[in-house]
Formats: structure tokens, C-alpha cells, sequence
């Protein structure tokens, strides 16, 4: 941002201060008594936010718009009106939640948009944000509502029959908030040359490496499976261990080898077991069954697929020493979604110009990039997360940090939407 | 028996049809509707069958009566009735349990007491069949009230401020029964010079071996705890291997090694990790806490204790390796019990008489047998049970075991009762 301008850098103390109230402002809306944020999608609070949201939008001089569906944009007009740079996340949260997670990259992108226009005028490519209209699924049983619209993935046939946990259906809760479905017979928007995402990291790799930014180059690969072993059920006391089938016992030994191997394998590997249920689950009868998830993830898709081939082997080969059944059931297998090399290079470039501390890492977590990618080139930036608590009142990141992510997002715009 | 008497034994046939008629009998008194049997203390059809048992025992012309609290007693009077050789087991089911457990040992005394009257007429001491109120502590949070009330261990105010699962205290339901406190102030009984309980096996080491009966020389001693173990709750995608305190990963190391321990040390040590619980038990978050238990039996102390210190030291090994918390809580600690040495000798001396097949054992779960032997000479005998089935309508042994169970009994008694 030093090239070429007139050499003004934002100022960290004002930015930490504005997204720290802005983070603040937008918790309002849905705060739960007791801490926390419940922002459901199209929900009487989410309604609100959106709204408030477009009033601060429109404050500082933006243009500010609603799609079909809810999604809210925010424009800083370009002199080419056919190309725009995106950058903006999701606004629902998790019932519960934080004030971080979403609805920092919406902040950020505001307060981006905001400086750039009072520092450079006018960029050569529109620049936008977007508060999208939902990411988590927690109200619907529909993850990505808002980025699969923008894209053109989201079908009316996939929401037109699901309910919320009360029974409201989908499609009366989106017209109750006052949007209704996009007209799928037009194409997706032809205009988006790229989306840059800003998020909390929601690990602690950021903050143990004393990091303030992150450029994401890779969002996981996810396989989540279920296994299922079947032993006998016998009494505690009358039944020799040589007679037994325990299928705890074959499941201990099976979940010890699964996070073993995964240490071995290392770095970015991760493999969790973090479900487990025995049965009958009584404390003097020997178990007859043990049911427990695996949910296994990479950047690369063969490093997936060869150790979960591992561990399949390793299972049925300790369920053969055990004399039990062993059910192996893959319920979720999702390929890791590559960040756009350009833009991570344009990321990195102006980090490394405007002298932020920064780290190349990928995402452990699913994100709306993750959506954008395939049809966008896309990538992330992250701040850190104290102690990596997510969905969780307790979430939060450090003004300091917050600020260093907004400067790094105004840097990777300005190269995205001012440079030729 | 045929020794000093008119050699006739017991016909085989016709034990096993009126055991098992007998059985199909009293599991009429409290039989659940989808079959099972549920015959709580003091509930309407125990009062029912403990009824029904009294006239059956009259009608046999043995003299009936009931203690205080509800034991059911019947007497084939010796010539010496300061003496008395007492047999039975407890007529309380768990909920929905099966009609063997504690049913048979009734069932068969009274059928013993029958057969040697019409065989051998009086004998030289009592001897006494009983129906207990209860052992399973099933209704209310109070298990052997039936052998701790003959014995003298039971005491008022163990249950005046107990109630079942209805809030009906015990007290008042012992009323409505039609019984109450014994008088603590006398002493327990003083003629008892033996009990011989018969009992299904609850373990499947006869029905695998090919053995009718056993005899039963001790009765295991048990160690019961709760291990929590305390890492960090993380998300599943964004906490790298090295950064997890993952409490299953622990607990499954802790688990697969204390079972493996126990297989190693051999019969008849047995370790059970019967429940285990996750927290917050999701599949895509590192789990922060497992709980799970540990129940230990051994016929000896000095190996239940020093087991225990194994695995404890192993435990908190693992722990510490893991840089998790453990805590390790023992919540219940019974000693072994073993059966009387000569009444054993009885027992094993007349199935090689009569040409029974048996094998010596141990009990690895409790019975009634454990509060009579620290006051009087005490022994038991089992028959298999199928596929080790307990607690569950399922239980079922063969009519034929059944007889030759009756037959080891008569046996027994005939041996202490009718022998000088």
C-alpha cells in the first residue's frame, strides 16, 4: 500500500478499537442471557443484524443490497463495474456461540472497504463484502445456504422440505424474514474475479507461535466414519477372561492405534475419536458393544485416502484377534479444497511489504471459501483464537490481533481491487 | 444315600419335570407381559408368592412360617431341633429378570425336603428350606436384606429413610406387606450349624465344560472404581496432534492395558471396563474428559490388592505420559468369602458317592451364601446356566441339570442332616 499512494498505513490502535466495537455492536443481536450468541438463520435477531448490518454499510458510503435470499452486500464501486474483488463471511452463528467466528469477517470487511475509500478513492474493480445469510447448519439440517447461493449450488428442491428443531419449516422462516428463493434459471455471477475470506483461526497454533496472521493455502479433507464392534455381553464376574468377547476391550486397542498411527503420520494428519458408547454400558457386565467415531483430515486427498485404508486394515485385523464383528461405516467423505495460488501469492506479498508477522497454514475447518473455491479463486486469512475455543461463548481473539487482520485484509484488497 | 438305607436314589425324570413345572410356576407371580419375570421386596406379587410358597410347603406337610420381615421358613423337623441344616436362596427377581436366579434355590430345597421325608422320614437335626425377601437390591438401594435380617446384620435404620424409585419408602411398603422390624434387641438365631444355597451359575463354565454341578468354594472378593480422566476439549481440524490433551486417547491406552493385564495374570482374576462415557462426546471435537469404570474380582485378597496397585501404578503412568489428569476413586471393596472347608468335603464326598459329575469353582458373582458364611458353615452348589444368561428372561438351564442340581442337594442334606 506504500507504492504508488500517499504512503499512509492504517493506524493499529484506531482499528483494533473499531472491530473490537463492531464485534461488540453485532454480539447484541442474538445475546444469550447467560453469554454467548444465538444468531439462527432468518430468526427474529438474525433479521435485525442483517438490517443493522445494511444501515452501517449504507453510513459510510457504501451501496448496500440484499440477494433473494439474504445475503447482504456491500459495494465500493469500481471504475470497471464488471469485475469485483469479494471478501465478507457468514453472519449466523451456532446456538450458543461466540461474537468471533463469521461475524469478524464481516466486520473487517466493512472497516476494510471503509479505509480504502477514505484512503484511496475510488479502486480500479468493485469491492465488495458480503454478510452471508448462513454457514453453520444449526438451524436447518443445510450447511453453506449463504455461499451456495452466491455460487449457484443451492437448489430450492434441497431446503423445500427440511424443518428447524421446532418443526418451522424452511421455506415459512424464509419468508417470514422476508426473502424468498433465487431464480435458478439465471446464471451465478459472472463478476466475481475473487473471494478473500478473514476468520478466526478456531485452533491455537496462531497463538502458541506467538503468529498474529495466518494465509490460508488449504482447507482439509474430512472422512467421519462410525465403527461398530460386536462382542458378547457377560457377566462380570462369572465369566473367565478367556471366555469373553469384549468389545470395549477390542475398541480400546483399536482407537489406541488409530491416534498412534495418526501421531506417526504427523503434521497436517489429524484423527479424532470423539464419540464412544459402550453397551449395555453397566459397570458389572462386560461389554457387548462399543460404537465409535473416527473423523480423519489432511490437506491432501491420497494421504486421506491411504491412512484410512491403514486404520481399516489395522481395525479388521484386531477384530480378528478379538473374535468380534466390526462394522466400519464411512458417513462423510469430503475432498480438501485447495486455496487459489495467486491470491495466496498477492497475500503473502503484501505481508511481507507492510511488515505483519504472518505464517502459511491451512484450515482445519470448514469455511464459505470452501464453497467459492471451485468457482472463484479464493483464499483466507486468520487470526488468532485464545486458546483455540470456538462455538463457544468463550471465544475471542485479542483487539491487537483483530486489528493486524483487518490491516492485512485492507493490504490484499488494495493489491485485488486498485492494482492493474 | 446309600449307605444305611433302602439304596433308593432320587429318578431323575421325575425331579427334572417337577423342578422345571414348579419354576414355570412360581415365574407366574409377577411374569411381564413380553415374558421375564419382575418381583420386587414386598411388591404385590411377591407378597403373592411368597403366599403361594407357604401353602405348597404345608401342603408337602413340612410346618411353614414367615419371620418378622418376611422370610418364608419350612421345617422338616429333626430329632434334635436345637440344630438346623438350612437351604434356599431369595425369591426377589431383578426387573424383568428371569425366573432361575434365586427361584431354584427354593424350589430345589423344597423338593430335597420332600424327597428325603417320603425317603428317609425324620432326620436326626432340622432341616430347612427358606425363601428370602430379598437380595438383588432391586426395589430399594438395600441388597440382602433377607440373609442380613436371619444372620442378625441388618438394622433398622439401614432402611428407615430409604424408598424406591416411586418414593415409597421402604418402611411403609413393608407395612402394606404385612411385616416389619425383627426385634434387634434378641439374638440371631443360634441352630443354624449349616447353609447350602443352590443357584444357577450366571457364568457359562459349566454349560462349556459339560458339567452338571458344581461345587462352590469361594466366593470372589471385588474392587470397584471410577477413573476420570481430565485433558482438553479441542476442535477435531484445528488442533494439530502434538497440540491434544485427548482424554480417550488415554483412557483407551489405560483400558487395552488393564485388560491385558488381567488376561495375563489368569483365572480367576477378572477386570471389566463395563461403562465409559466421552465428554462432550462429538465427533469432530478432541474429547476433554472419559470416564470409565473398573470392577476386579479374585478369590484372593492379596491378589485383588495387588492387581489393583498394578493397574493403578499403569494408570498413572499413562497419565502422565498423556500429561492428562487422572483421578482414580474406589467406591467399593469386598473381601473374598470363602465357603466352609468341610462342608465342601460334604458335598464333593457325596457326588462321587451317587456318581455326579462335578467340578469345584468359585462364584465370581455374589449371593447369599456371603452373609451367612462369616456365621454359620456355609457352602453352595451351582448349575449351569445357558450361554451364561442372567438377570435377563432369557435365563434358562436345562431340566436335566436342574435334576441333577436337586439330586447333589438331597445329596448334601442327607449328609448333614441325616449323618451323626
Amino acid at each position: 500500500m506504500t507504492d504508488g499512494t500517499n504512503g499512509t498505513v492504517p493506524q493499529l490502535d484506531t482499528l483494533a478499537a473499531d472491530a473490537e466495537a463492531k464485534l461488540n455492536w453485532l454480539g447484541e443481536f442474538g445475546k444469550d442471557p447467560d453469554g454467548g450468541v444465538s444468531r439462527l438463520l432468518y430468526s427474529k435477531e438474525w433479521v435485525e443484524a442483517q438490517h443493522a448490518l445494511k444501515e452501517w454499510i449504507e453510513n459510510e458510503g457504501l451501496e448496500a443490497r440484499f440477494d433473494e435470499i439474504g445475503n447482504l452486500f456491500g459495494t465500493l464501486k469500481g471504475k470497471n463495474t464488471n469485475e469485483t474483488i469479494l471478501t465478507g463471511s457468514h453472519v449466523d452463528t451456532v446456538k450458543n456461540g461466540g461474537k468471533y467466528d463469521g461475524q469478524y469477517g464481516i466486520i473487517a470487511g466493512i472497516l476494510a472497504l471503509k479505509y480504502l475509500k477514505e484512503t484511496y478513492g475510488q479502486p480500479l474493480r468493485n469491492i465488495e463484502v458480503v454478510s452471508m445469510a448462513e454457514e453453520e447448519g444449526s438451524r436447518f439440517p443445510y450447511a453453506f445456504w449463504g455461499s451456495k447461493n452466491i455460487v449457484g449450488l443451492a437448489k430450492r428442491e434441497d431446503v423445500e422440505t427440511i424443518a428447524d428443531f421446532d418443526g418451522v419449516p424452511f421455506v415459512e422462516a424464509m419468508k417470514e424474514a422476508g426473502f424468498g428463493f433465487r431464480d435458478e434459471t439465471k446464471p451465478a455471477r459472472q463478476d466475481l474475479k475473487a473471494f478473500v475470506e478473514i476468520h478466526v483461526e478456531q485452533g491455537s497454533v496462531l497463538e502458541t507461535e506467538k503468529i498474529p496472521v495466518a494465509v490460508v493455502n488449504n482447507i482439509v479433507g474430512q472422512r467421519r466414519f462410525t465403527i461398530e464392534v460386536t462382542g458378547e455381553a457377560n457377566h462380570a464376574g462369572t465369566t473367565p477372561m478367556g471366555y469373553r468377547k469384549d468389545a470395549v476391550f477390542a475398541a480400546s486397542q483399536m482407537i489406541f492405534d488409530i491416534i498412534s498411527m495418526a501421531k506417526e503420520v504427523g503434521d497436517p494428519l489429524v484423527a479424532t475419536v470423539g464419540k464412544i458408547e459402550a453397551q449395555p454400558n453397566i459397570v458389572n457386565v462386560v461389554p457387548g458393544k462399543a460404537i465409535f467415531t473416527i473423523d480423519v483430515r489432511h490437506t491432501d486427498k491420497d494421504a486421506i485416502v491411504s491412512f484410512t485404508k491403514q486404520i481399516t486394515d489395522r481395525m479388521n485385523e484386531i477384530s480378528k484377534n478379538h473374535e468380534v464383528d466390526t462394522k466400519i461405516d464411512m458417513w462423510m467423505d469430503a475432498d480438501p479444497v485447495p486455496m487459489d495460488e495467486k491470491i495466496v501469492e498477492v497475500m503473502e506479498k503484501q505481508c511481507k511489504e507492510n511488515g505483519l508477522t504472518y505464517k502459511v497454514m491451512h484450515s482445519g475447518a470448514g469455511h464459505d471459501s470452501q464453497i467459492f473455491a471451485p468457482f472463484v479463486p479464493t483464499a483466507m486469512l486468520f487470526v488468532p483464537s485464545v486458546k483455540g475455543i470456538s462455538h463457544n461463548p468463550a471465544e475471542y481473539t485479542h483487539p491487537a490481533d483483530l486489528a493486524e487482520g483487518v490491516k492485512a485484509l485492507i493490504g490484499s484488497l488494495y493489491e485485488l481491487g486498485y492494482k492493474e
